[in-house]
């Protein structure tokens, strides 16, 4: 049975990968910082600080997976754009990768991120946008990226990264975009925001993990972005959640100016996806916002109003 | 006095870079494995294994370089385009470049590949040209400058990277092309080679120096290419000097097929380096060339036919 290492398998989107992991057959390992996680049968977790590089690689010397799929990394909101972390994270996961070639490893699947980019206002296509960075976090995963496919080439195992765009649903931190709108607006606090003329692209997360697995379990290599490539302003979200509540009067357009670093257009152009994977996302973003809502509704017991 | 610190200054290019130095005023510091170097005064050296990141660290740390041109990396010829050693050099330039700016650093110069480039019939420009490098030397370079860049963002230095084209001159290998042809010629062996009509940008070893130093005392920031931008057949650089050696004979053309890797033509273009720093190279290649050659008759007391 083939043995999978999942990384980061608690984080936002390492659980959904878990869960879409656990539909396939295989020998589940999954690594925590306390070696405890889902108790579900079938996984055998393992103990590891995987920014200390030296754990990192000891973990993988001792699984020996053939498949490696590589969630984990610094995500913590307001503060993973910057954070010198990332460079941690980046040093570690090269080397976590020599050590997965070393070990016969055939396959490593990272997930990397749209701020690799330097966007237009077209779809981000995987092999002609430019790669220019502006963040720490986006120059450490393009930098890691790179790594990666080094170590591959040398190893001579297959690597894949999934860039993933803007996802949201269950498990989401309450202080990304969208949860911290949901509990403002339950909470009838004013929602003080920008314009909300930028568009995104949102992808649902259920959605971008059975992407990120069908990824894995695929023969292709190369970048892939992990988007619905339809474009959908922010303005959309809160309007939409807002009017789902009933409180449209809570929110403050123009509020807040945008951080001139926000490109105005962070879309994914889905063609090399659809044609190489034959995949597009079942989950349109009015559905997924009215599951999001749906969800913090029913762990209150009900809309207060 | 400002102090400077150089890696590699026992190299190809890190020995014109410390002479181009050692013209300037600064309190020069050089490393190399076993702490000896070039005598000349007002130079102090260090012992230091740079691919051991903990030993990199640690002479920085030690060293407290306000600035630091890193010119040591894996360049054994026949070897370097592919060895893992090249991971091993990205992930200690990366400890470096984090520790420099730790310790207080201002301006961390790097020396880049023009391999990093994927190349097309015109000449490399800076920050157009998409960055798809083939070899696991390209692919570990330019993820070194992406991580230099995250390293520089997060403690506020300046930063820059010189991508070398093609050097020659006093120093270079006796493997590499142009010494090795001038080896044969005097040897009066047959030179075996591909037909030799791609495009290349070769620069004058201590013209490159020049270039990369001026960078390093400059402000500015970001990817400078280190070429002449004239493109030159390799058929050209042998012709020259079979015709200099009054051999022609023993070239044979086309004996060799050229791998199917390398690029028709990979020259860079000198725009942005003549606008910012106001730098052309002064040796054309056909000088260049004459030299190399006077330069090796010399040594071995004349040209003995």
């Amino acid at each position: 049975m083939t043995r999978i290492l999942i990384t980061g398998p608690s984080g936002f989107i390492g659980t959904h990968c878990l869960q879409q992991l656990l539909r396939r057959s295989g020998d589940f390992h999954a690594v925590s910082r306390t070696g405890k996680g889902d108790s579900q049968a079938g996984i055998t977790w393992h103990a590891c600080d995987l920014r200390n590089a030296a754990q990192a690689v000891a973990l993988v010397a001792e699984v020996r997976p053939s498949l490696l799929l590589h969630a984990a990394w610094i995500a913590t909101p307001g503060v993973y754009a910057s954070t010198p972390e990332n460079i941690e994270w980046m040093q570690a996961t090269t080397a976590m990768a020599v050590a997965f070639g070393a070990n016969g490893g055939t396959r490593f699947v990272g997930i990397g991120t749209s701020a690799e980019y330097d966007p237009g206002e077209q779809g981000c296509i995987e092999d002609e946008t430019p790669i220019r960075p502006s963040t720490v976090y986006g120059k450490c995963k393009a930098a890691t990226w790179l790594a990666i496919q080094a170590a591959a080439q040398h190893y001579g195992f297959a690597a894949a990264w999934a860039r993933l765009f803007l996802p949201y649903g269950p498990g989401d931190s309450p202080h990304r975009l969208i949860p911290s709108i949901v509990n403002s607006l339950i909470a009838s606090m004013p929602v003080r925001t920008t314009e909300g003329l930028q568009k995104r692209d949102f992808i649902y997360a259920p959605d971008a993990a059975e992407l990120i697995v069908k990824l894995l379990f695929s023969d292709e290599v190369g970048a892939f972005n992990v988007g619905t490539g339809v474009p959908s302003t922010v303005r959309y979200v809160i309007e939409h959640l807002a009017a789902c509540c009933g409180k449209p009067d809570l929110v403050q357009f123009g509020a807040i100016k945008p951080a001139s670093s926000e490109p105005p257009v962070l879309v994914a152009d889905m063609t090399k996806v659809r044609e190489r994977l034959g995949w597009s996302a079942s989950t349109d973003l009015r559905r997924g916002l009215d599951r999001v809502l749906a969800g913090r509704l029913e762990r209150l017991g009900g809309f207060e109003g």
